[in-house]
């Protein structure tokens, strides 16, 4: 058995928990939290414990799974954690890959373990299918498309406005866009041609609408580019109809081969989410089977998705791998 | 420079031959033929060298691309030329993947070499979808559909029907199924109703049309199974509309995660091909990468692509790839 332990445990530790009885071989041990442990009531009544107690925890855990955030908490708990355990992490600031990387690669060199970073679906699988498509057909051009789903970052973007009880904003890919992708037109697109934003809002009693509105179209780097759709709506309009958080994208390489480049190959890779904390748990799962495979062989140091044997995920071996799925 | 030897010149070996000039990094030495070498004429006037004369290529080639059949030539050839050369094969007889592994893999270990075999899209590609979609949500279905494509195999098993001049088969998937499997119902299909034959046949003069129709729609294995629609047309149609090689499909991972299983999870991989045999030969150069790359390291014996780390198809290094794909 694979023992897990969960660092953090909001909606993606929660997803983990709920994961794990989907994995025969993997068991989890312990959930570390930075609050008061009495407060926190997990769906399988496993053992809360303080993180402040988490080193005393190295020999009973097998790989920790790290559910912090990327903004402020995991470029310091990737690093101190990965010297304790071998860890997964959905590090997922594009920009910061190679310092954060760079990081946990040190101190999991220097404590013997296992660290793979930026696990989840983008960065992730959408990391893969970019590696695969653009390897394979060198000459063409990869579109990533989000959505449709809902952004926290843009959603708390839109709470942090004077007025504003509460809001979601869904992320939504443009139909036109995709469609000239996949026709393999290989098409040049600003910002605004390729993704449109669509806000539901609760405002404060009395707040001006116009203004919000206003306030939320021209925001620099989350709204400003985009054509954006603004609805006010009641708190139990939001809390009915936009408290799921689905999400998903498409990774597509429109390529050519041939003579003279002729011949048109359209790779497209798409996920479509019910529940976006849910989906991404599920990835770091299979990919703690495959840092206790690597820790075993005894290897060190930070991974990437891109690093790791697909092989390496799965509970079955090389005869019911050539049997079942080659 | 990583240099690159085709055993067979038919329609695949005439694709590596053009995706070689998409990767720089290496360079074709040698296409090996049957025939007489000075039939075959080659695209780019590279050297054409009787197979007989293979021996004596050992230390000139890095990876011999096996561009021969499935059916006859590779379950000889295949273990034969891996005591020779790292060797990359697209073996597509998933029935027989497991013997054909182990007979590769002995020579392979034996010669000190590397083979990577069922390199392709399917077996290939897809097989890497199916693994990834399954490992990731265990609760789930796998559906493979094929199409719309041109399938040599039924063309050819018309072509030798009694009365038949020419024929071309398209695989089509049955858009109602494609439909019910992405909206996560989990269907259970029958053959006849995942995928539809349609056949464009040229008749021999007199041949009664009637029979040869009733012969393909029955013939047991390629037809009896599916719905099939058959056209006859003249050869100069043949020639015009249908002598490209289209070809693609789609793997849909239908997965549930949640407290109850209750949240749909859809993954889908799709391709959409205009030329089979060059979408498969740019795979067959990417994994070509891989082997010299394993063989360096001084691995030996037979891989599937479930075995390769993504990023040792790349042409980029780790640094490049954490910065651009991550």
């Amino acid at each position: 058995m694979i023992r897990i332990g969960i660092l953090g445990y909001g909606n993606l530790g929660r997803g983990v928990e709920l994961g794990i009885k989907q994995n025969p071989d993997m068991e989890l041990v312990a959930v570390f939290t930075r609050r008061n442990p009495e407060s926190v009531k997990t769906y399988t009544n496993v053992q809360v414990v303080s993180v402040a107690d988490v080193e005393h925890w190295k020999d009973k855990i097998d790989v920790m799974i790290l559910c912090s955030g990327s903004a402020t908490d995991l470029p310091e708990q990737g690093p101190r954690y990965a010297e304790m355990f071998n860890t997964i992490d959905s590090f997922d600031t594009h920009a910061k890959v190679p310092e954060y990387f760079a990081n946990v690669n040190a101190k999991a060199i220097k404590g013997n373990k296992i660290s793979i970073i930026s696990v989840g679906w983008d960065p992730g699988l959408f990391s893969l299918n970019r590696l695969y498509a653009e390897t394979i057909l060198p000459e063409g051009n990869t579109y990533t498309f989000w959505g449709k789903g809902v952004s926290q970052g843009h959603s708390d973007a839109i709470r942090r406005i004077k007025g504003v009880k509460n809001a979601v904003q869904y992320t939504i890919p443009i139909d036109k866009a995709v469609e000239a992708v996949r026709a393999g037109k290989n098409p040049e697109f600003t910002t605004r041609e390729k993704h449109l934003r669509e806000c539901f809002v609760v405002l404060e009693d009395g707040a001006d609408s116009k203004r919000v509105e206003e306030e939320i179209k021209t925001m620099p780097n989350y709204f400003s580019e985009y054509d954006t759709v603004v609805h006010f709506i009641t708190e139990e309009e939001l809390k009915k109809n936009h408290s799921g958080m689905p999400h998903g994208g498409f990774v597509i390489r429109s390529g050519n081969t041939g003579k003279e480049n002729e011949t048109k190959q359209i790779i497209e890779y798409s996920l479509k989410l019910e529940s976006n904390p849910e989906f991404t748990a599920s990835v770091l799962l299979a990919y703690a089977r495959a840092a206790y495979r690597l820790h075993k062989k005894g290897e060190s140091g930070a991974r990437t998705v891109l690093d790791i044997p697909p092989a390496m995920l799965s509970k079955k071996n090389n005869d019911e791998l050539l049997k079942t799925i080659v």
